[in-house]
């Protein structure tokens, strides 16, 4: 570091993030964000990977966050560029991701101009955000920068929003700051463990132990597992998860049915007596529908909370199974290796899920966008090579190529594998660039059925019976039909078409043998 | 209307945005507004345009109000769908373009579960519109979107947000509301309209009539001009306006230089003594830079505000033009037809603005945002055939492409021309879809010099000079490059390359002659 000129307000800040370990930065800068990106000439240890649009900056830095565990930073341009990474924001903190997020601002004497792009960064920050804050001077900004930091690196994750004037980011810093320490998740409370561990044998098959977000991988989910062989009681998990580990050697789980409307999710939860929550919250209907339930568990079911997702569920479900008189977390009951045969013939859905459980690499990451074209890609895929599977936990639609972006970024030794509807890729296809362009090992799968399908299902059970042609026309995107060829090539992606289940094998073992992005249009 | 059901809350809804004269709606729905989409087959009347993204919806929103003058709706799906949507409102906002949004929500007993899709709908909205309220009852359905649709409709137009859960939208609707009166602009103050006369007789050459937004087209132009003819004092607008009228037999009108950093604009403004502000604000720096002023008119000049931008500056223009003894705004100094010929050789920012005034078609609506490379446009089309010119108000990228979605379904008999820098369009590429499906009479001009390019000078600007490897890695775009060929073929749009000027020219006829959208590559 060049000692004679004092450290500007930018370089404090990257160094600050750094020893805090955040090293890696999704970025779409703008003037304001000249200084940070200045520093990173000066500094070195920041990753700094390029999104062509907001909403794949934040959406990477969640995907970075679930597979990685491990906050990265993003580098936002004012009100309007944190405004266009929102709706992922939602995603990731839905999924309780931490992620620090630095949205530059106008100068503090530049602010109060009303100038084009001025605007109320905080407000835009604040209902995607758990932490706002606006460093006001030099010397608040690395003890802002160190808060905002400890504060993403809790478990769970948090979102804290930074927002940096750009006169402080170029003026000398002031004092650096320590790094703070993180606040450990909340401890067991000891008087529900003998409560879920009376339940869980009481019950039998008719308990339920309900997984949360924080059960579904690693020990938990293992302990888990042994539980449920004591037991009997079965193993589900909630409808959505940040990233579940499954496949071969890891403790089977089925999910809540997706609930649209409720009916599947009310038969597979009948006859339920005890339900243990394991950071799970009492499973409710995704939307309302006009004379349906919105809450799923029978009325007569007892509802014990083991652990909130707060709390350290680990530690929990360890405790319960003790008292369970299990000694160990390790192995029964897991799932076997089973591969289904490669099929043939046309394309359906179920054919679609055999393919990906009959090729899917070992430690491959899958995330889950599929919408209606995956319905059955879960149960397809319970006994092929272990794998984590990550799905958008706020459901706003555009998440799993920038996921994507991000997980390959945390796991360069890993495959990942996006699926995703041709409506839902249509948010956010920008993401498709920054794969080409640090050569990332996703293979994105795309379901072009030309439609808002889950839409059309929607509108009938909403009552409102069969489309006519003006509401069918918000309903189709076949007109024109996108070409995701010329999509993917537009953005440097190499790609292939299949259009029955020898073809999609084909293009999906090219996609897995090959080493950066490779896009494979699945014609429905 | 089928008189046996009574008419649900949507269907209400429609029919009092239809009574209201907001007739065109552009939609990315899903399933908290299935119940709007039904009513669109009941009920004939409103025009409904999909978008595959909401940036696409709200944009195009804008660009409709700039060329109609009238309110569209928009259709959105929840905080996430709405938050999409936010940078182009933001833009719309600052162009003071009126906007009914409509944003669905969940049932009213469902929001409290807290599900993936809930979010705090109304503190999303807040900062990008004038006015949100959520309808509470069926009851009041009716009046708010009729509120709603009056707030839309005043000059200028404002941003009225309505969220509707879902279970309001199916719901049997409470009483029809009556069409609401429009408030009218404020009054001119009398007491202004004489000290600006005086101001810009006495200045002379060293006056400005600095024109805001409300003043530079229409009748408030003409009587400017005439008061410039009379008065000899510079006629000028501010850098960005929401519709410019330009062109031969229009009063000619120069802009405060875009400011980055400031010196064009101070010595554009150096000696100025006088400054009448008609509709327009005190001129300032786009960003603050390092040790460089934020305001640009003189110390010692004397500012005369006529109106302020909610005011009726075309009256206040009429009664200076009166004071000063000008009988009538028709014809004066107005700019004469005078078309380049069509330029040759290799590209250069001076040469493509000759190609499009040289050829620019007869009422073309053109969409400013070409960045760096349209720095010269503005001059070059100064007395090319009559057109309106349109620019991003907020300055959040991702304006042009879908403003121009709305500016062409405004305009059928006119031809719209998009020009857009590549990195910029990559913001909302989606919107060729939509011009493609609408069979839009769209010429788009990507300008594709493969860089942030604007950002590489603001970085010298900002005082960090020159680019090392890793910044530089954020300002440029060209690995891998953007093939804008597929990309627009990828959305079903006809496309072409110019690589010189030649091919500029020979292109930019083949848009012109074309019924559909064309895109137009331009290698920089």
């Amino acid at each position: 570091m060049n000692t004679d000129k004092p450290e500007s307000g930018a370089e404090r800040l990257v160094h600050t993030l750094i020893e805090g370990g955040v090293d890696v930065c999704f970025a779409n800068p703008g003037t304001s964000e000249m200084h940070f990106v200045g520093a990173l000439d000066r500094i070195s240890g920041m990753r700094c990977v390029l999104g062509l649009f907001e909403g794949i900056v934040t959406g990477a830095a969640d995907g970075y966050y679930r597979v990685s565990g491990k906050p990265a930073a993003t580098l936002l341009h004012l009100a309007p560029g944190l405004a266009n990474g929102l709706a992922n924001l939602h995603n990731a903190k839905k999924a309780r991701s931490g992620i620090v997020n630095i949205v530059g601002d106008h100068a503090t004497y530049h602010a109060p101009l009303a100038s084009p792009l001025a605007g109320d960064v905080e407000a835009v920050a604040r209902p995607m955000s758990n932490w706002v804050r606006t460093t006001c001077s030099a010397d608040s900004l690395a003890g802002d920068a160190a808060e905002a930091v400890a504060l993403a690196r809790q478990s769970p994750g948090k979102i804290a929003t930074l927002i940096l004037p750009a006169d402080i980011s170029w003026c000398a810093a002031g004092e650096a700051a320590p790094v703070r320490s993180v606040a450990p998740r909340r401890a067991v409370r000891a008087e529900f463990v003998d409560a879920a561990a009376e339940a869980l044998r009481r019950g039998g098959s008719n308990a339920i132990l309900l997984l949360g977000d924080g059960a579904v991988r690693g020990k938990a989910l293992s302990w888990a597992g042994a539980i449920a062989a004591a037991t009997g009681c079965r193993l589900m998990a909630e409808t959505h998860n940040a990233c579940m580990e499954r496949g071969a050697g890891r403790a089977p789980f089925s999910l809540v049915p997706y609930t649209q409307p409720v009916e599947a999710a009310l038969k597979a939860l009948a006859g339920t007596r005890d339900v243990v929550l394991a950071g799970a919250r009492d499973p409710i209907a995704f939307f309302a529908y006009p004379g349906k339930p919105v809450k799923l568990l029978p009325a007569d079911c007892n509802v014990c909370e083991l652990a909130s997702p707060e709390e350290d569920i680990e530690a929990a479900l360890e405790a319960v199974a003790r008292a369970l008189g299990v000694r160990s977390a390790a192995g029964e009951g897991v799932a076997p290796l089973a591969r289904p045969a490669v099929p043939t013939g046309p394309i359906s859905h179920d054919g679609l899920g055999e393919v990906i459980a009959a090729l899917l690499p070992e430690q491959c990451i899958v995330i889950d966008e599929a919408v209606t074209a995956g319905r059955s890609f879960y149960a397809k895929t319970r006994t092929t090579a272990p794998h984590d599977w990550i799905s958008s936990m706020g459901a706003a639609i555009g998440f799993a190529l920038p996921a994507a972006v991000g997980a390959a970024i945390a796991a360069p030794g890993r495959k990942v594998l996006a699926l995703s509807g041709d409506g839902s890729a249509m948010y956010t296809p920008q993401a498709l660039w920054s794969m080409a362009r640090e050569g990332l090992d996703v293979t994105i799968v795309i379901f072009a059925n030309r439609a808002y399908q889950i839409l059309r299902g929607e509108f009938f059970n909403m009552g409102s019976g069969v489309p006519g042609a003006r509401a069918e026309a918000m309903l189709t995107i076949g007109d024109p039909a996108l070409d995701w060829q010329s999509l993917a090539k537009g953005c440097g992606v190499e790609c292939g078409i299949a259009r029955d289940l020898e073809e999609f094998a084909r293009e999906l073992r090219r996609g897995f043998a090959s080493q950066g992005p490779y896009l494979v249009e699945v014609r429905m």
